[in-house]
Formats: C-alpha cells, sequence, structure tokens
C-alpha cells in the first residue's frame, strides 16, 4: 500500500515503517563503515549506467529504493563519515546532528521572515550568541548562517564594497572606481570566486606573498596597498586566513588588522576550518586581535560534527551587510518588521531551512567540555603523526601543524630529485587512496607534490591515525622496491 | 549514558533509540498537525526568552532536547507543513523527500567533485535528466541544483553577463560598459538581489510595462532596449517569469524569446514555483517555446514535494557557466577531471550536500502520475476557490488563476473607498491569520491590498480549503457588522 491511490502524502504508517527502516540503515551503515573502502573502487558513468534512464511513471514501494541504496548508490560512496577518510578537510555528521537535520527537514520551514518562523529566527540567534561566547568575540558581533563559508565569504566582500562605496548597490560597478582586494597566495579559491561574482574581477585581487611558514607578509600587505592607490586602485578588503586549506596556515591577524584600520579597509577573516579551535583556551595564540577584524566565518559542517551546510558569518558591522542586501518587496511585508530580525535582509538567499537545530544539538549533546575535548584530541593525534614523520628519516613534513592538518612527503634517502620525488608522491597518494583503505588528498608548495593528511572526524581514534601510518610507509616501501626491480 | 564518556559519537544503541524516538515524533507531528496553530500565537522575544543564555559546559541527555522542541521549539514554530498554511508559496516535504534529506545528512558527503562522491555526481546528473524530460525540456538542457532560486538565477544572470562579455571574469566590472538587465514590474526580488550581487546595481534593471493581466509586454521590452542601446547601456540579460510571486501571472516567453534572439540577449526563464507544472500536458500553453531560452529555474522545494532546499537551474549553456565560475586549484584538482563533470565547476558554493536523494526518492515513491495527479488537483481546488469568490458578491477576484493560487479581496456591496477597501482587507488577512486556522498573505496590485491563497501542499484536500473559504466569509461577516456596532 503506498502513496500512489490517494492525492496526499506518503501514509504515516508507512513514514513509521521505513523511518525506522531508514535509522536502523544509517546505524548499520555508521557501525559498519570501517568495513568499507573509503573510496568507492568505480569508474566514472559506473553509477549512471545503473539507473534507469527515465523516472517511473507509476509510483514504486519505497522498499525499491532502499534497496536500490543498497545495491547502486552505495557502492559508488566516498565515504565522508570514514575514519580514514583524511583528505580535504574531512567533515563528518554526528548522531545529534543527523537528527536535527531530520527534524529541520520535517519542519520544513523557510526562515525568511520572523514571522514564517520566529523558532527558527530566535533560536538562530540564540545559538550562534552561544557560539559566539565559546570561541571568545565580543558581544557586538551578530551571527547569520548561511550554507557554506563560499557564501559567508561572498556576503563579507560584498558587505566590504558597500562600505567602500555607497553608491555600488545603486549604480553597480561600472562607473565605481577600482576596486581591490588582499589575499595572500594561499588563500581559498572561494575568495576568487566572490571576486568574479561580485564584479570585482581576478584582476581586482592582489595576492600577497608569504613567508616561509605560508603566512601573508604584512609588510607586502602595506606595500602592495601603498602601490596600488598611487596607481588608481581604490583597496577595499583584505581577508586573512586562519588555516589556508594547503597548509592551514595562519595570517598574522594582529598586524595586518593594524594596516586595515589605519588604511579604513574591511578585514574578514576566513576561519572556516579553523574557526571552531577559537574555543580552546590554548589555540588563542592564533587568534589575536580578531575582535578588530569586521568579519568572520567559522564552519561548524567542517570540524564541528554538524552536518554540511553550516556556515556562520560573524560581523560586527551588520547593518552594513544589511544595507547592501536588504530589499522588501509588498508580499514580504509583515506587522512585526520595526521590531524583529528578518535573516532575508542580510543576503542573497531567501530559502532558509531551520539550520539552527542542528547546531544547537550538536551543542548540547557534547556540551562546550566535550567539543573542547574532541578537537584537542584531534589536533593531539595529528601532532602524533608529524612526530612519526620527522622520526623517519623516509618521510619529510612541509609545513608547521598548528592545527590538525599534516603536510608532507616521501623522500627516501639518497633521492633529492625533485621531479622524481614528485612522481613519486602522486603515485604514492594513489596507491593508497585506490587500496580502499585510507583517502588522503596533495596541494602542491613551492611546486613540491605535497601530501595532505587531516584528523577532524568524530570517528577517529589513535588507531586509524596508526593504521593510516603504517599503511603509507608500507605503501612506500613496495613502491620502492618495485621501483628497484623496474630499473 | 551518552557520548561525553569518550571522544567519538553518540553511540550507535543512542543513535538508533532517539532516531526511533524522532521518527515517532515527527510522524505524531504530521498526524495531528491540524490541531496546531498554523501560525504561532507568540511575541518577538518569547522563544529566545525561553532559552539560555550560554551553551552548556556539560553534556546533556539527547531526551531533554526531545523535551525542549516540544516545550520551547514547537510553539514558536509556522508551520508550513500544516495543510491550512496557504500563504506565500507554500512549501511541503513529503514522507519520502524527509527520508532522502535524513540518508543524506547520514552520508554527509561534500560532491563538489566526482570524486569526493561519484553517486552523488551521477544520481544528481540521472535524476536531472529525468526531470527536464519530464517538463519537456529538450536534450541540450542539463541541469545544477542549487539551495534556492535565488542562488540558482544569480547563476543564471552571472552566465549571461560572462556571455555578453567575456572579460569580466578577468578585469571585473569596472572598466566594463554598463549592463542592463530586464524584467517585468512584477518579477521576483531576487532579480533585483542578483543584480546588486553581481555588481550590476539596480539602476541596471529596467522593469519593464505589464499589460492588465500582470504580464510583461513585449512591445515595451523592444522599446527599453532599442532606448537603451541609443543611450549607451549594453543590453545583456531579459528575465521572463512563468508564475510570479504575486499572481503567479505568465509573461509571453514565445514572443519575448524573439526578442532576445534579435538582440543576441541571454533569456533567464524564472519558473521557480510554476515550472513544475510543466509536466501536465494541459499546461504546455504557458511553456511555449521555453526550450529556446538559454536559461530555466524551476524548484522541486516549492511544489513538489521535496524539502527545502532543492532548485534546479537548466541551461542549454552550461558552457558559459562553467566558463565564469571554473576554477581549480591544486588541492583540488584529481586524476579524472578530463573526464567527469565536477558540480563544483558550476558555480561559487564549493560544498555541495548530496541532495539529489530525496528528489529520486520523491520521483520514484509518488511517480510521474502521482506527481501530475497531485499537481492537477491542486489547480483544480484553487480554481474551485476562485469560483467561489467569483460567485460572491461579497469578494472580488483580482488577477487570472493559471496556476493554485487566487489573488482577491473583500469587496462588500456598496463600498467603493478604495483606502476603507485596503484597510478592510488587511484587517481581515490579520484577523483569519491570528485565528491560527489559516495562514494567508498580502500583495499589492496597483495599489489594492490583494490577499493571496495557495493551494499547493501535500496535505491539502477540498475540505480545506471548503474551511478556508467558510472562514475568510465568515471573519468578513463579523468584521462587517462589529464595523457597524462601531460606526
Amino acid at each position: 500500500m503506498n502513496g500512489q491511490n490517494n492525492l496526499v502524502d506518503m501514509p504515516l504508517s508507512e513514514f513509521r515503517k521505513y523511518g525506522h527502516e531508514m535509522i536502523e540503515w544509517i546505524a548499520d551503515y555508521l557501525e559498519k563503515i570501517e568495513e568499507l573502502p573509503v573510496l568507492p573502487n568505480i569508474k566514472p558513468g559506473e553509477i549512471k549506467s545503473k539507473l534507469p534512464q527515465s523516472a517511473p511513471l507509476q509510483s514504486e514501494e519505497f522498499s525499491k529504493m532502499l534497496n536500490d541504496v543498497d545495491k547502486i548508490i552505495l557502492p559508488g560512496v566516498t565515504h565522508w563519515q570514514h575514519p580514514n577518510f583524511m583528505a580535504y578537510f574531512s567533515a563528518t555528521a554526528s548522531g545529534p546532528g543527523i537528527l536535527g537535520e531530520l527534524l529541520s527537514a520535517a519542519f520544513n520551514t523557510n526562515g525568511m521572515l520572523w514571522k514564517t518562523n520566529p523558532s527558527s529566527a530566535e533560536l538562530e540567534e540564540t545559538v550562534l550568541n552561544w557560539f559566539r561566547d565559546i570561541i571568545g568575540l565580543p558581544q557586538n558581533f551578530r551571527g547569520i548562517i548561511y550554507d557554506t563559508a563560499s557564501v559567508s565569504s561572498m556576503h563579507a566582500i560584498a558587505a566590504a564594497r558597500e562600505n567602500i562605496n555607497l553608491e555600488i548597490r545603486e549604480k553597480g560597478m561600472s562607473g565605481a572606481p577600482k576596486l581591490r582586494l588582499y589575499c595572500s597566495e594561499q588563500a581559498h579559491s572561494s575568495i576568487d570566486k566572490s571576486a568574479i561574482t561580485l564584479g570585482i574581477g581576478m584582476e581586482g585581487i592582489r595576492k600577497i606573498l608569504v613567508d616561509s611558514k605560508y603566512r601573508m607578509i604584512p609588510h607586502e600587505l602595506e606595500k602592495a596597498i601603498r602601490e596600488d592607490r598611487a596607481n588608481g586602485w581604490t583597496p577595499f578588503c583584505v581577508v586573512a586566513t586562519i588555516g589556508t586549506t594547503s597548509t592551514t596556515s595562519v595570517d598574522p591577524v594582529e598586524k595586518i588588522v593594524e594596516i586595515c584600520e589605519r588604511e579604513n579597509i574591511w578585514l574578514h577573516v576566513d576561519a572556516a576550518y579553523a574557526g571552531v579551535t577559537a574555543m580552546l583556551p590554548e589555540m588563542k595564540v592564533f587568534f589575536k586581535e580578531i575582535e578588530r577584524a569586521d568579519s568572520i566565518v567559522a564552519n561548524p559542517h567542517k570540524w564541528l560534527f554538524v552536518p554540511i551546510d553550516l556556515s556562520i558569518l560573524f560581523t560586527r558591522r551588520p547593518q552594513i551587510l544589511k544595507q547592501a542586501f536588504s530589499l522588501v518587496p509588498e508580499y514580504l511585508k509583515t506587522a512585526e518588521d520595526s521590531v524583529v530580525e528578518n535573516y532575508m535582509d542580510y543576503g542573497i538567499q531567501l530559502g532558509r531551512r531551520f539550520r539552527s537545530l542542528k547546531l544547537w544539538f550538536v551543542l548540547r549533546y557534547f556540551g562546550v567540555e566535550g567539543l573542547q575535548a574532541r578537537l584537542r584530541e584531534h589536533i593531539r593525534l595529528a601532532l602524533l603523526f608529524a612526530k612519526w614523520i620527522d622520526e623517519d628519516s623516509s618521510f619529510e613534513r612541509l609545513a608547521p601543524v598548528p592545527f590538525s592538518t599534516v603536510c608532507f612527503r616521501a623522500k627516501p634517502t639518497g633521492c633529492n630529485d625533485e621531479n622524481k620525488l614528485n612522481g613519486l608522491n602522486e603515485k604514492l597518494m594513489n596507491v593508497i587512496n585506490s587500496s580502499g583503505k585510507l583517502f588522503i588528498t596533495h596541494t602542491k608548495l613551492n611546486n613540491i607534490f605535497t601530501l595532505r593528511l587531516v584528523v577532524s572526524s568524530i570517528r577517529q581514534e589513535e588507531r586509524h591515525v596508526e593504521q593510516a601510518w603504517k599503511l603509507i610507509k608500507e605503501s612506500l616501501e613496495k613502491l620502492l622496491s618495485e621501483n628497484n626491480i623496474e630499473n
């Protein structure tokens, strides 16, 4: 019996039945996830070829879908929830986070206005204030949830644009001065995409040199601003990063902010990955003077066990953001507009899911101390792995480890040819990843093919990092012995 | 026993327990939703005042959260899932859609690259091809899932900008010609927000006059383009709407597209609400020549029972979009890049949830015919309501009803003062909404305060529309009799 025979929803008896099955399926999946290959062993097109080419005309039983999830979907999933996923910035969804997302889908509200879900508006405000306090931002900061850090940063840069030139909203960029944004060479690609989107253009970004630890050099920033002003550019925004994507390096915000204040330039801090560590007293050293920044992005969906997507933009100048984006057509006016915050006023997206629920559940279920303990453990494990690298003469560490990401490469004794080393490390990564036992990714640092291993999954324990290290070492040995045979 | 005592996730035994409780909670919620007031009876700040001012340091039992959902959250929720929610464009999440979202949260993948979840990439492609075929777009259209129509349209307009001037990506808008975008006076506010974001500015939008049925007048568009070219503007994009927000009017795409082709202007069609009805043969009349548009947005999360958020942008020129946004840093390069599609190449958002699952579940569970039957039923009910309005001398219909939205007002016999009528209708809406029995919203049409009633919820049956009509009539009678007493 299914929903085809009437014109409403799936009968609730059926929802209960399959809902319980789905909960069991998910628990089983998470329970046995270590038996699955972390990266699927499939070729492009393989999943597609197993799916019908057109939608069914008639209703299908829900059990068929669950069956196809097992047979077709599961073999092609890259398991982000797998403790051996140590690639990119690994991001995991905790149990309470998943249940929060479920509840949010069931309410299915669009919190564009206070009136369209007061609980969403007020829970978002409350939980973001909690989070602001936890990471040590002062009370003049206000948070807004967006989907991704890309979108959070784009809004911050749009606010910076509004801040420098109030006429852009009305007149557009066409007659405006040439705006210049500064970030380090190591800044995330989303900053470039923001510049493209906002009409600033790639040439409107000036990438500042980094030091040997991949941190923006403040003196170079100063010089660039001076040069640009002399050449008719209008500097309007600096994006500093706390935890860059390649190496998790930390730009010296405390020096950059002085330049920004002196020059009247908006400072946006991209702490999408590392921002959550500001809740650890011992990590405050990386967040010096952060309260003088104009805006900061941190992503609980990256390293705080909240399901993707939930990114927070904090700004102490929300009015500027509102000035840039608020626009209230008649059909969205409500009687409460003068006394409430309508979140739609702070961005391009009118549709807003009830995302604060999942963050609320995660913060309460683990508690601040529980979250701190987990972050500390990840950092401890990453430093342990870094120590193993440092102590092994066949490996080399390629960047400091301020958080939980280790950049390294294999460098067997006597092998000094950079091209060969790059080839060896790429091969090593591919061998490891195709084993299905571990997923790590790479970056390039000064043209060096660099392996990255990240510890930030809620399912990662010391044994996983140990196994990873063992696999990496064994794979290298195997590669080297094969090469010897070939030569 | 909870997750505080170790450093990993909620124990799976606990996840099962609370997962099952949550499923039961949701089923009970949906079962009894008609007993709840559709709009909460609370004041701004009331929810906030019941929540603690800071996050708990220690872990809390999950049962406490469920308890607080009942006690604190539920009383402040506007129930979008309620069959008496007939406001805005009401949007409901079906059972299979909710379960799809749950599964997506459990996988918690970021499908930025094919490699980071091949099943996500290939299911998205497959299901969007299904959907493309269902709504009758030709095979040269390609779909991309974004979160909201606001973001879909922004990407379409960005592609239009790229199409007209290839240097904007590199050089920005500062030295570029003044770009002009055209849409009707009735177009959605997200088009204005896109223009602000993209640096086109509010002045870069020219709003074209509409006819008496709120449809863009093609001749006025032609005239505007001609005038603008003569005055140094560069026309680059027209946004036509099939189903405008206020009245669901339909711009004459078949005429507009001729102008766009002749003038070499990108045509984007905003069919966020009404696009799903293209699956009904009898509605094809509203989608004439749609295949000649450059891009079209349709939102399964609006009127196809998929949980918010899931918006689809179809374009027959995906390469232009890719050209505008593709940017691949080293750390995101994969061995498969040359043979697969990486969805991150098509937009600003790097983070991409596994959204296609919920659309897949909904399409299969209801089947195309099941979905068609539901859309037809909603349209039938809206026309029924429109008929009641037409037949009642105390009411007046204010716009045609092509889809499932009825614009009307109370206009008691003998009352012809427009100011008084506006006041009366605003009061009528407020009385109705504060009853908790129905939620409708308003717009203004030629300065007339206009009530809107929308039938698009999967839980709406004829009895709900009947009750709504009864409540509206009774509320008007009551208001009029009170006014008589007062006077």
